[in-house]
């Protein structure tokens, strides 16, 4: 039996490309950086690069490939992001078309590849600062919901800002909002906390994406920006390709999370 | 006489647009952030919207217009960055051709803006502190060094970091790192102390842009990621056209200084 979680990294990509996991990464190569993945044309490539820089919180860009280049330079030089993540999803002019282990036959020479900063980065300083996250505890997703909050606009590019909830008490909600301003680069602080109305959240039981999750009395329920935004913005566009990693088949880099803090 | 340091930036902007104001921005408009600007025409807008992504520390981009826009819509939703700034640099094929006072009749269709944050936004809070910053003691630019440090390229753009230096005693230096840390968007932390020659500066007394200060007995050179870097880096590629404001003629932006603190 492997033990995944204190594997380095690149061990685990090894295992990934070699076809022998392909499954959800949480918990594996601990303390190493996970991304989710966004592959584009280049056509569309300029505008989706200036949407992440107008919308930083929701799109975290780690890394961004040369076009036509398939290596994730900065986040792991000798990664390739055609075989090294366990489950993609290609979607064609809006679609979803199938789910695939490895994109080397959909990789045309003017596509780059986006890899954008995920909630794994801070969750573990969460966990190791003893505040309880109530998905890992529940064993399912995390539960994400469309809000009143547009995201600036980019070229062909618009779209409402994705949360990810997580509930907590008021004391935790506070040491929270102090432990994830330490990492800008990675979602950074809440976006907001208490009211989901007023950011546009009618039924909090019911996410638009992941799963529902229990609120305990007395606690609050403290939202995120979230990388499902890009995806979601995306989509609304109708791209005559894009490829995504599958829903927690993440990118595993070479990174380490900690070097993510900024204090 | 007016009160240029206590003025909304939104009037001293008037003041600019009206060549009532025509040099150097510095005190202006206190607390209100302001921004380098380059502009470039769309065929080299990926690559260097590419490069300042993949070089946060010395290219912090506060806002990017839309193509063939002059609104800063971020920064500042009325003004124009055609009028706004005191005095433009023009350069063509990477050689300075005037200074001008509005860029109107040089303004293309397919342009875009680059509003690149500036350390006047962290200069603030180390004078705050009681660091002094010894520049503005002796009156004259900050000093600027090439280093070894190269940047990572994007497209046709690649070249050295250019740092900026500020002498101080060990203990500021220490602190100059918690308060920069705290400004991840606008340079962040130092990108070195003390020994100039480890980042390939060979004769602190001989800055390649600036003015050398005074290095008294007992400091340390702190150095930290300086934006003219890109503009070093553009000139390198000599572009067709490439617009920047003359040095210290910067634009003076709607958003306060302390809502860039992470922490």
């Amino acid at each position: 039996m492997l033990n995944l979680e204190n594997m380095h990294a690149s061990d685990v990509r090894q295992l990934i490309r070699n076809e022998e996991i392909t499954g959800p990464t949480a918990g594996m190569a601990k303390g190493y950086t996970q991304a989710n993945l966004v592959i584009l044309k280049k056509e569309h490539a300029y505008d989706f690069l200036l949407f992440c820089q107008r919308n930083p919180k929701s799109c975290p860009l780690l890394d961004v490939t040369d076009i036509g280049s398939y290596q994730p330079k900065r986040l792991a030089a000798d990664a390739n992001i055609l075989t090294d993540i366990p489950k993609y999803r290609i979607y064609k002019n809006g679609e979803y078309v199938e789910e695939v282990t490895d994109i080397t036959a959909y990789w045309e020479k003017d596509m780059v590849g986006f890899l954008i900063g995920c909630s794994f980065t801070f969750e573990t300083p969460l966990l190791e600062n003893g505040i309880p996250v109530r998905h890992i505890e529940e064993n399912c997703n995390v539960p994400m919901y469309k809000t009143n909050m547009m995201c600036d606009e980019a070229g062909v590019f618009s779209g409402p800002t994705v949360v990810s909830m997580r509930p907590m008490s008021p004391r935790d909600a506070i040491r929270a909002t102090q432990i994830t301003s330490r990492f800008p680069d990675v979602h950074g602080a809440p976006l907001h906390i208490g009211n989901p109305s007023l950011i546009g959240i009618n039924d909090i039981t019911k996410p638009d994406f992941g799963d529902s999750v229990t609120i305990k009395k007395g606690e609050v329920p403290v939202f995120w920006a979230c990388g499902v935004t890009p995806q979601a913005v995306i989509m609304e566009s109708k791209p005559s390709i894009m490829i995504s990693h599958a829903p927690g088949c993440m990118f595993i880099s070479d990174m380490q999370d900690k070097t993510l803090s900024v204090i």
